[in-house]
């Protein structure tokens, strides 16, 4: 029997996107679900629902930014808010496809240790991620080829596959980050993972 | 030594508000907090920040009433999504602004207990707490006296008051609805409360 999964949306210009990460594995591992990640880039999903930026609305992004800090203490998880803030995901996006999509199931197996990197790179070292260069030093330091990526990224293939998942997000009803789906049972937000964890354990209410 | 205060605001036409409103009064019990019930206009607010009614936004409106559900099960509250949605709750704001600000402490005291049947009379039995004689029979029920009820909310001492109670929320940095404050600390949404009560019950992080 194939193993049920849990699918996990995010986009890399979403701190509350980073908190997940650091947390979602161990919910899937307790529940024994497979964890897909998908990393999504919201600007489109915006344009779609009229949503602004969560950072940039007046008074709720200071509130924001401050419980980012907050929620981040709470869970022990390293957070240094960025700057500049938001930014365009895209070259990430494609790289993380880019490493799923490849045929080499070493390279496809690091997938998730990449994700780690990248956000880790953005939320705690404060490096620029819309950066090629600093996507390719984060792969090569998983021993994936920092050129091969480099080349794979700018490929239509690459390009369609991330267009594609984002309107099959779309399709499931995500707009938001991060948002994680259970037998079609969508949760919204990193401060509904112990409602999402509660629901598998009981199967739903 | 006065007792430590928690601020609770809220809007009528807020579901995440109504569940909160069921749920609020045990945490400040459990922390030994006088709790300030602050009923807000958050239409007179989302204009200040660009928001939208939740369950007008595309793929986000469908989401919001499932989770609306999902939420009042999960802790055993009563909830049936209300038709029309969301409403204009100026009449039943302006009708709890009055009982606090009534002379008559026996009456000022029957606020909360006025809050509920609102809250209830809405998202229970499905009635249009709009209408200004249902906003009378609640307050009938509870023997706070409905014709100088009548009478209050039509005086321009609790159109201002009102009016200033939104002002000072805005100051205060409120944005949304449920939100709380406790010793400046804010906490946003009805699924913060987990949160809001570590916080009070470790002194924070």
């Amino acid at each position: 029997m194939t193993q049920a999964t849990l699918d996990f949306y995010f986009d890399y210009s979403s701190p509350y996107g980073y908190l997940a990460s650091e947390r979602i594995e161990a919910v899937a591992a307790r529940h024994n679900r497979t964890l897909r990640w998908h990393p999504i880039l919201l600007g489109a999903i915006f344009k779609l629902t009229g949503q602004q930026p969560l950072t940039e609305a007046p008074l709720k992004g200071d509130y924001a930014i401050k419980d980012f800090n907050r929620s981040a203490r709470q869970f022990g998880i390293n957070y240094q808010h960025p700057s500049p803030f938001p930014i365009g995901s895209i070259a990430a996006c494609r790289a993380t496809i880019w490493i799923r999509e490849n045929d080499n199931d070493t390279v496809c197996a690091k997938q998730p240790a990449f994700i780690h990197s990248v956000f880790r790179a953005f939320y705690v070292e404060g490096k620029d991620i819309t950066d090629a260069t600093v996507l390719m030093q984060l792969a090569a330091d998983l021993d994936i080829d920092p050129d091969s990526l480099a080349q794979g990224i700018g490929t239509p293939t690459i390009k369609d596959a991330l267009r594609q998942d984002n309107e099959a997000a779309i399709a499931r009803g995500v707009f938001g980050s991060p948002m994680f789906i259970a037998d079609d049972e969508p949760f919204w937000g990193h401060d509904r993972i112990e409602q999402l964890d509660r629901w598998l354990e009981t199967g739903g209410w």
